[in-house]
């Protein structure tokens, strides 16, 4: 009786020292690697994110980024997809049409889903107005719906995310949107950094989901002179652990000065500026100098069983 | 009975004579007169579109165009509208999303009218696609619900025309279109000059149907070198009566490249041609030494009884 005990306390110990690995462990880095994501959203939207985003891959210091399905422009994403498999592209579930001069809709049957729906027939502007009006069985479709449609143009997502963070807006959604992830198999993103300010998402992911310790991205109180200061910054003081840095990518030529034109947070001048930051060699010498290894959501997702 | 008989027949010319009106003449113009609507297609559809179009209205030398419904910028061509309402807009009816890296779909609910939709959940690339596969009552209530989402945006149209031509691809089709257009008390993009090659036309028009005599576009066979001159012969020798030159603007630039990339025929440097020569001193001058005086369907629409 005490041997058996004793086993069961060992065990019980071993499992918790397993549990408390670190995500950076349990991808096989040590525990104070410095691990980051550098991921471009908004991939689809519109051309000129497309081609600034594609060519920030190509050098290599932009490894990820997600697609917005229901955006006009997401058969040439899915072009590229297709042709670089090792991409790491995950999809930016859509439920908010944010520019008011340059808008999208749903990918499912507008009838089925017409809680999404503003009165001019597209998703709504904010991700307050679309996680108020949305009935939780009608997102479920249309991230399905998403997903499928992604998959039926050749996209194998590696992640997923939520644009403008609807999906995160109350419980009832991220409850949703973790099954739909669950059921695929895939990773979302998550930090342990937000438990403190949407204490929900503890108590909805379990043990066995994969999530990282923090995510960084700018904020429109940074003056355009400072961008390179504010990214450099955050790079130098970069803790252990796994990181994504959200940015944004375009250029800022006509298409997208005339998407964002009454809005320059997240604008067009903007997304040229993460364009030129995160291109750099300045950015290159940043993750040298501090020991910063690039990883992507593909690692991350071969922890999920 | 005699006397009967001689007004039964003056009667009767007097009718013929009014039939035998020609539609310059309805419009109050000498039967001679030389009438041109200038019209840019495709609004709508891109930023590019939309901002070279509004420029080439605001010359007064291109006064009429049409908007498709379905596309991402519609919003930015809808706030046109509203604030010009006397501007000439029609809707450029949508059935064919044919750039392959850019596309759209319905406005109506997807499930019902699945007979629209290609594998990948959008408009056909083609019209002969589109028109073999239609199920006419679906397109039927595609084509009402783009026209009640251009009203409901504030948009009061003057005409319509269907883009690729996919509604005068067969006689269900044309009669469908017409029946709607009737609805709508709106004229329909329809030249005399059509009728030998779309042989169902005069069987479906009636009399009380207003019509042009006649429709000019340019076409691949014309080299970029000879642009300007085929459209300065073109209205060199035109003839009496009234006749739209159709033509597509945009700029030349990294968004419609863009769309247009594998596809130069109507592709972004077509565009920008046809933008260079309909807002120049060239055409202003060739219109007044021709004697020709630019109309709008906004005219030929009060024709309508």
């Amino acid at each position: 009786m005490k041997r058996l005990f004793t086993i069961a306390l060992v065990t019980l110990t071993f499992l918790t020292i397993v549990r408390a690995q670190s995500v950076a462990e349990r991808l096989g880095y040590p525990r104070d690697a410095k691990l980051l994501i550098v991921h471009g959203d908004d991939l689809g939207m519109a051309h000129s994110v497309n081609t600034a985003t594609i060519k920030a891959f190509e050098t290599g210091l932009v490894n990820s980024g997600s697609i917005m399905v229901p955006c006009p422009w997401l058969s040439e994403i899915a072009a590229y997809a297709r042709a670089n498999t090792r991409a790491d592209l995950g999809l930016h579930l859509t439920l908010t049409s944010e520019w008011t001069n340059f808008r999208w809709g749903p990918v499912s049957s507008r009838d089925r889903v017409t809680s999404l729906l503003d009165k001019d027939g597209y998703f709504y502007l904010t991700e307050t107005e679309a996680a108020a009006h949305a009935d939780p069985k009608q997102v479920e479709m249309e991230i399905m719906a998403q997903i499928e449609r992604a998959r039926a143009l050749g996209i194998q997502p590696t992640h997923l995310d939520s644009h403008m963070g609807t999906l995160y807006q109350n419980k009832a959604l991220f409850e949703l949107f973790l099954r739909v992830a669950r059921s695929q198999k895939l990773p979302v993103r998550v930090a342990k950094a937000w438990f403190a300010r949407a204490d929900f998402l503890p108590s909805v992911l379990s043990q066995d989901d994969v999530y990282i310790d923090r995510i960084l991205d700018i904020n429109p109180t940074v003056a355009p002179k400072d961008w390179a200061k504010f990214y450099s910054d955050a790079i130098r003081k970069l803790e252990p652990g796994v990181t994504e840095i959200v940015i944004h990518l375009a250029y800022d030529d006509s298409e997208m000065q005339g998407a964002t034109s009454n809005h320059p947070d997240w604008g067009a001048a903007w997304r040229q500026r993460d364009f030129e930051f995160f291109t750099s060699d300045a950015f290159r010498k940043l993750l040298q100098e501090n020991q910063i290894k690039l990883i992507t959501w593909r690692e991350l997702g071969k922890l999920i069983k």
